[in-house]
């Protein structure tokens, strides 16, 4: 990998992946969810879109081989490997202000939405909306009922989803700062953004 | 009902339904796919989102007594009743030119996401991105595996599924065009929205 990027705890950074090149979401520590986007860098109007990229792949989440679609139908990338127990999410939006609000948080709360903000803004970037996410290693399973149950993270140390680029983008990762719910395992830790040429 | 609204075959209408007002979605004939967005009437910036609903909710679509929520988390719209069988979907995206494209057509298409803009246009309204739909009797299924699969619907004439408005709101319906991939029965067919002080 010929750039890394740490994510430190509860914040976000965005990398600039070129067309055909490969980007690692990595949980340094293990258990811990991240939230990641991928916005076109020629408009930033176009970005990855699950209920886009759900059409395309007919299932909840990509899988290694299958694309990821922006709100344009065209791959921005690709899934390429998938070293965690390939639990992920696919269903929830971002957490923001609105989110703690409602769960009773009365301060101050760092969320995805937020930090998707920031990491674009170091960019020049701003987005219309929040897209909905991938939720990397977040466990989130439906039932035949339709019934959504969440698990805490199984991912291990140094587990990692590898995506490769269809087109130039920023891709963006959050190390979800979600400590009231527990989706994450022992507390919130930081993730990494590995950008290279190989997956 | 006070107020009733035919939405042609492949074509797309809207009502403005007031706080406390009662929505119906009606499948006219049976068996046909509708696309259901809602707005708010002071921001357009504000609108039913899936990935928001879902966190709430815990379920893939809304049931009687549940709440469809927007981008800002607040409910826009509650489930009263259900007349159908009760297949709905909230995964896909709503179509478009480019879904058409890339299903083959090559002559214009009506889609979901031009009847929304072409219906929203109508009350001088317009949104900034085309938001997730709740596809009404549309009847896509979850495995446990996360793999999706697509079946006719299987509503009957008449069936609908009925809403209360938490907010002033428009409230759009598209009779989905969708004639490639076989998710209506029987051609595309009418709609109605009926709009009423009682459920």
């Amino acid at each position: 990998m010929t750039e890394s990027v740490l994510v430190p705890p509860a914040e976000g950074r965005a990398v600039l992946v070129r067309a055909g090149q490969h980007v690692r979401a990595v949980d340094v520590e293990g258990g811990q969810v991240g939230d990641l986007f991928a916005v076109a860098a020629a408009d930033q109007g176009e970005y990855a879109s699950a209920g886009h990229t759900r059409v395309a792949i007919r299932k909840l989440f990509p899988r290694p081989g299958d694309p990821v679609l922006t709100n344009r139908r065209r791959p921005i990338l690709s899934v390429t490997a998938d070293t965690s127990p390939g639990r992920h999410d696919m269903l929830y939006a971002a957490c923001d202000p609105a989110r703690y609000a409602l769960l009773g948080v009365e301060s101050p709360h760092r969320s995805c939405a937020e930090n998707l903000r920031q990491a674009l803004a170091e960019h020049g970037f701003a987005v219309p909306v929040v897209p909905q996410p991938l939720n990397v290693f977040m466990d989130v399973r439906a039932g035949e009922d339709g019934i959504l149950t969440s698990h805490p993270a199984s991912s291990g140390p140094g587990d990692y989803i590898a995506f490769q680029a269809h087109i130039d983008c920023l891709v963006v990762l959050s190390s979800c700062p979600m400590d009231i719910v527990p989706i994450s395992v022992g507390g919130i830790t930081p993730l990494a953004l590995q950008v290279g040429q190989a997956p």
